[in-house]
C-alpha cells in the first residue's frame, strides 16, 4: 500500500465527443461520464452511471486515458470489444482525447440535457396581461377609471365583472395621467392587479427556499421564458445549521420567529431586486410568486407556528397550498402580486418534495420510481404506477452530508474536498475552486468512505484498520489522515475520525432503510424499481457510485439512476406558469401518503442492517500511476 | 314689530300622548310633532310635518299651548274641529300637556319608530362561525392543524376545500395548544379566517365616514344584533372643512394623501377599540367591516388617486365595491378580517348614497321618490317605479349648511343657534346644550331665513329690509342682528349679513334646481312625487317647513316628507349582515344613472329662478306672547 498522493492539480484536457462534435475542457482524472455531462451529453447506460449495468460503452479513438481499474476490466472482460472501448462511468482522461459516442450505443437514445425528463406544461399562467387602448375621460365620457378599464377588458378578455385593487387604481392613474392611455393591464382571474407601459410583460418569481441555499428564478409570465436565476445562502444559517436548530430558535418567542421570517423574506427581496436590475425589469412587473421549500422553511417564511413540529407527532400547521398577498411578506411588487406556496404532503415531507415529484413527473410516470432529496432530512417517495401506491416519508439523516457532525466537515464552499477517487491504489481528491483543502464536504465524505472501503482501510462494520499507514490512534480513537498539515489551506491536518464514520453510517443507514421500508410497504422488491431520482444540490454533486458502494443508496439491478439537480425549483417554475400545475400539485399532496417510519418495526431492523457497509465487489487495482493525478474541477466554484 | 326676544330658556314640560300613554319631557316652545318624534311617535299627517297637508291633527285635552299662528288657523278654519284640536307640526307646548293622538287619526297608521321604513333583510352574513370539537394530535392522528380543522368544518358546514390563512393558523395553534380544542372557527366563504373561544361570536363593524362625522356600529354577526354605536368627528376637519379642500390637500403630494388616509383609519380603529371595550368584545372577534361614505371620503380612506376628482369631468378612480384585507388599512382584527366598501354610482354620488337608497328601499319602493342627503355636496336620487327611471346627481351646495361661508356660521356644536321660530311676531331661538349662543348652525340658518321671510324682513330677491329695527348698514352692506353682544357667549353681536343670505340662496337654489332638473329628466311633474326622503345628520335636524318655505325643498302637494337620520349607516349595517344586500348595492350602483347637471341648460334656468325666495303664503300672527319663550333642547348636545 503506497501513501496516497493527495494534492490539487491544474492540468486541462480537451475531450471531443463524436459524431456530435461536442467539445469540453476538463481536468485530468475526470471520468468520461462527467465530461459528457458537462458537455450536455448523458452518456450513462442503463443504470445512470452507478457502475451497475456496464452498458455505458464508448470508444476512445485518440489521446491517453488512465488504465481501467479492476471493476471496469471485469465488465469489459465480459464482452468482446474493439480496442479503445471503455466504460464512460469508470474511465478517466489523462490527456486531450477524442471519444466515439454514437447515439445508437445507448439503450434510451442520446439525451441532450442534464435535467432529463423535466415535465413540460401548458403555458397558462394565472396572471395575464392585456394591452389596452383607452380614451381619456371627457364631459361626454365621465366613466370612472375602473369602469374605463373594465369595459376595455370586457372587450379583449372575454369575461366581465372585473375587480380593481386600490393599488392598481393608483398605478393606473399615475400612468394614464402622464398621458399613457395605451397600457398593459395585469390581471389575476377577474382582478385587475397592476398596470405597466405597453411591452412590459408581467414577471413571475419562482423560489426554492432550502435550508442552506435559496434559489430564485425570474420568468416572463407571457412567454414562459426564464429571464434570470440566482442562488444565495439562506441568511438563517447563523441561527442554526440544520432546520431543527432553527425551529427551536423560532419556537422560543414570537419575536425570534418573526426575525427568522423577516430575514428570509428580505433576502428573497434582495435577490429579486438584483435579478430585476440585471434583466432590466422593474419591480412593479413582478406579479406572481411561487414558493417551495421544506416544511420547516415554509413555516418559518410564513411565520406559522412551529412548536408542534418539534415533538411527536410532528404535525404541520398548514399543509395545504397558501395564497397570500406579496405585501403580507413585505414584498412591494405589482399592487396585486400574490405569493403561492405549494402544498406539502404532511409532517416534514414538504412543498419542495411535491415540486420535485411534479417536475420529474413521478406522479404520472409509467416506471416504478424511487425519488429522494437528500439533506438534513431526506424525503423519499416511492410510486408504483401499477397499483397506484404513492408513499412518502422523511428520514432524519442529519447534517453529515452538509458538513455537520464530521470533524473536518464543511459546507460545499471554496477549499472543500468534494471528490475523492483512487488511481492505481492511491487516493486523490479535488477541491472546490482548486485551492488547498480546508475541509471535506458531503460528496467528498461519501467518496472518501467509498474509497476507504475499496482499499480495505474500513471494514464492513465501519472500523478503521489500525494497521493502515494513514490511520493513527488519537485520544478519542482512531482517525484517517486525509490531508497532512503541509498540504492544507489552514496548516492543520484534515482527518476522518472513527466517530465521523459512525455518523456517516447512521445517516446513510437512515436513507437506505427509509427507501427499503417504503419499498416493502409498497409491496415490491428492489428488482422492480425502474428509476431512482436523486434531486437537490447535494444530490447533484454526489457520486452515485460512491453512494451505492457505501450502502447509502440501494443497488437496484434494473433501475436507471438520475441526478436531477434542483427539481424543486423546476417544480416551482411549472406552478408559476400554469394554473393546472397548481391543481396538480394539490392532487399530488392529497394522493401521496406520508409514512411515519417510527411506527414500523421493519424500519428499525432495516436501519440496524444498513449501518454496516456492503460487501466489496472487487479489490482496487494496483497498476502504477503514470500521469499527474492532482486535479482541479473547473465547473464548480464555492459560490454555487 | 317688536324686538324679538332671543334668549335661551330652561322650562320643562311633560307631554303625555294618549291612548298609548307615552310621556316625554321637552322644553316650552317645542312642537307636538317634535315631542312625538322624541317619544317614538311619528305624528305627521300626509306630508311628513312640512306644513302642507294640514292633516296632523291632534286634540290637546289638558295643559297650555301657545296660541295657533295664522298658518295653523287657516288650516283649522278649513274644517270643523272640536275645541283643543291643533296641528301637531305647528302647535307648540307652553306647559305640561296631555294630547289625544289615536292611531286612526293618521292616514298611514301609527308608526312606532323614527327611522320609518328601514329595509329589513335576510340575515346571511358573509362571515360565519362554526363551533368545532377537536381531538389533539396523536401518533395515530398526525393530521396537520389545517387538515384537522378542515375535516371538522367539512362535517358541520356542508362544503369542502377550505383554505386557512397563516394568521388564522397561528391563532388556532395558540388557542388549541393552551388546551382549547373546542373552539369557534370563523369562516368567509371557504376561507378559515380566525378562531375564538366557544361562545365568542364574530363581530362586524359598519362605518359611515362623513365629511364631519364618522359613525361606527358594532354588530354581532351571528345574531345581527347591534352591540354598540358611536360617532366621532372626522379628524380630517383641520385639513379642510369641506371635502374639496381636503381633496386639494391630498392631491398635493402622496405623503399628504397618505396622512389623511392614516388619520381616518386610525380614528375608526380607536372608535372600534372603545366600542369593543364597552361591549366586552376582543378585537380578534371583529371579522368583517362594511364602509360607506361619499366619493371623496372613500377615495381618501382607500388612498385612491384624487386629482381627477378636482376637475371636469370629475371622474372617480374606482366606483365599484372594493374588498381589501383589514390589515391593508392598518386594522389588526381577526386574521382574515376584510373591509367591504360599498360601490358608488359615479362622480360624487357615492357609496353613502347607495347605502341610503338601500336602507330606505328607494330601489324597490312603489312610490315615486325623491331622496336627498344634504351636505357640502347634496346627492339627489329620483326613482320612478312606473318607468324604472332611476336618476341621481350631486350638486355642489357648498358648506353653508355646515356653518361655512356664513359670517357667524358654525358647526352643530354646543352654543349653536339650531332652531329659530316666531311666536307672536317675536323671533326666538334655541341653542345646542342651552348655552348662550356663539354662532348659527345650518338648521338655525334655514329657520332664521324662513322667519325673516315671514316677518318680511327679507324680500323675494333676498334683500334685507333696510327699514327693519334689527337691520343695520355696515361697511360691507346690510346685516340683521340675530343676538346682541350682551346675550351671546362670546360677548360679540351675532348677525346675518346680506352676503350670508346670498350664500344661502345659492346653496338652496342648487338643491332645488337639482331636484327640479331630475324630475324633468324623469318626465314627471312635482305633483307625481309621492315621497321625499331627507337623509343625513343635517337633514334630521333641519326643519322641513323652513326648508320648504325658503325654497330649498320643493312644495310637493302629494308627497310625504321623511327625515330618516343616518340612512347611510343603516345601509352599511344591511350589507354587513347580508351577502345579498351587497349584491343589491351593486345592482343599485349599476342601475342608477348619474346625471351631470352642468350638461343641462334646464338646470341653469331652474337655478336662476330658485335663487329667489318663494312667495309668502300668509303673514305671521301678531298675538301676544303669554309664556316664557326662551327654550332649551334637551335631546341634543354638542357632542352629537
Amino acid at each position: 500500500m503506497t501513501k496516497p498522493e493527495i494534492e490539487p492539480g491544474t492540468a486541462g484536457c480537451e475531450v471531443t465527443f463524436q459524431p456530435l462534435g461536442r467539445r469540453i475542457v476538463v481536468t485530468a482524472g475526470t471520468t468520461l461520464l462527467e465530461a459528457g455531462r458537462r458537455a450536455g451529453l448523458l452518456l450513462c447506460g442503463g443504470c445512470g452511471g452507478v457502475g451497475i449495468c456496464g452498458r455505458c460503452r464508448v470508444s476512445v479513438s485518440s489521446g491517453n486515458m488512465f488504465p481501467p481499474d479492476e471493476e471496469e476490466r471485469d465488465f469489459l472482460a465480459a464482452g468482446s470489444y474493439s480496442p479503445g472501448t471503455r466504460l464512460a462511468c469508470e474511465a478517466r482522461v489523462a490527456s486531450s482525447v477524442t471519444v466515439e459516442a454514437p447515439l445508437s450505443s445507448f439503450p434510451s437514445g442520446q439525451r441532450l440535457q442534464v435535467e432529463g425528463d423535466v415535465a413540460v406544461t401548458a403555458h397558462d399562467p394565472i396572471v395575464k396581461a392585456y394591452q389596452l387602448q383607452l380614451c381619456p375621460p371627457s364631459l361626454d365620457d365621465s366613466r370612472s377609471d375602473y369602469r374605463r378599464v373594465a369595459d376595455a377588458l370586457d372587450a379583449v378578455a372575454g369575461h366581465t365583472d372585473w375587480e380593481m385593487l386600490p393599488g392598481a387604481a393608483s398605478c393606473f392613474s399615475s400612468l394614464a395621467r402622464k398621458g399613457r392611455w395605451d397600457l398593459n393591464a395585469y390581471t389575476r382571474r377577474q382582478q385587475v392587479i397592476g398596470f405597466a407601459n405597453c411591452g412590459m410583460n408581467p414577471v413571475g418569481v419562482a423560489v426554492d427556499v432550502g435550508c442552506t441555499k435559496i434559489a430564485v428564478y425570474l420568468v416572463d409570465l407571457c412567454t414562459g421564458a426564464e429571464l434570470a436565476a440566482s442562488g444565495t445562502p439562506n441568511p438563517q444559517i447563523p441561527y442554526g445549521e440544520d432546520l431543527i436548530s432553527r425551529l427551536v430558535y423560532a419556537a422560543a418567542s414570537t419575536e425570534k420567529a418573526k426575525s427568522l421570517a423577516v430575514m428570509v423574506r428580505e433576502c428573497i427581496l434582495q435577490v429579486c431586486a438584483k435579478l430585476c436590475d440585471s434583466s432590466h425589469i422593474i419591480k412593479e412587473q413582478i406579479a406572481d410568486i411561487c414558493v417551495v421549500g421544506n416544511t420547516a422553511m415554509m413555516h418559518l417564511l410564513l411565520n406559522l407556528p412551529v412548536a408542534q413540529l418539534l415533538s411527536a407527532p410532528f404535525v404541520a400547521s398548514i399543509d395545504r397550498d397558501v395564497d397570500i398577498p406579496a405585501s403580507d411578506l413585505g414584498w412591494q411588487f405589482a399592487p396585486g402580486a400574490q405569493v403561492h406556496v405549494l402544498p406539502s404532503i404532511g409532517g416534514f415531507v414538504g412543498a419542495d418534495h411535491v415540486a420535485m415529484i411534479m417536475a420529474r413527473n413521478i406522479d404520472r410516470c409509467e416506471k416504478l420510481t424511487v425519488g429522494l432529496d437528500i439533506g438534513t432530512n431526506t424525503e423519499i417517495v416511492v410510486r408504483d404506477p401499477g397499483t397506484g401506491s404513492f408513499l412518502t416519508t422523511s428520514v432524519p439523516s442529519g447534517p453529515v452530508f452538509e458538513g455537520g457532525h464530521v470533524s473536518h466537515g464543511m459546507r460545499a464552499a471554496s477549499g472543500a474536498i468534494e471528490k475523492v477517487y483512487s488511481l492505481n491504489g492511491n487516493l486523490r481528491y479535488t477541491t472546490i475552486d482548486g485551492t488547498k483543502p480546508i475541509g471535506i464536504c458531503g460528496s467528498g465524505t461519501v467518496d472518501l468512505l467509498a474509497e476507504l472501503r475499496r482499499i480495505r482501510c474500513v471494514d464492513e462494520r465501519g472500523h478503521l484498520s489500525k494497521t493502515h499507514a494513514l490511520v493513527e490512534s488519537g485520544r478519542s480513537g482512531a482517525r484517517f489522515l486525509v490531508a497532512p498539515a503541509a498540504d492544507t489551506g489552514h496548516g492543520r491536518d484534515i482527518v476522518l475520525t472513527q466517530q465521523d464514520i459512525t455518523q456517516v453510517q447512521l445517516a446513510k443507514a437512515a436513507i437506505f432503510a427509509g427507501i427499503e421500508t417504503l419499498l416493502q410497504l409498497t409491496g415490491v422488491s428492489p428488482d422492480d424499481v425502474q428509476q431512482l431520482v436523486v434531486a437537490g444540490a447535494f444530490g447533484s454533486y454526489l457520486d452515485l457510485r460512491s453512494a451505492v458502494s457505501i450502502g447509502m443508496l440501494p443497488r437496484f439491478q434494473n433501475a436507471e439512476y438520475l441526478q436531477v439537480g434542483n427539481a424543486a425549483g423546476a417544480g416551482a417554475k411549472l406552478a408559476l406558469v400554469s394554473k393546472s400545475e397548481r391543481e396538480r400539485a394539490r392532487k399530488i399532496a392529497e394522493k401521496a401518503k406520508r409514512i411515519e417510519l417510527k411506527q414500523y418495526a421493519i424500519f428499525d431492523r432495516s436501519m440496524a442492517r444498513a449501518t454496516r457497509f456492503p460487501e466489496l465487489r472487487s479489490l482496487i487495482s494496483h497498476a502504477a500511476s503514470q500521469l499527474p493525478v492532482s486535479v482541479q474541477d473547473e465547473a464548480r466554484s464555492g459560490s454555487d
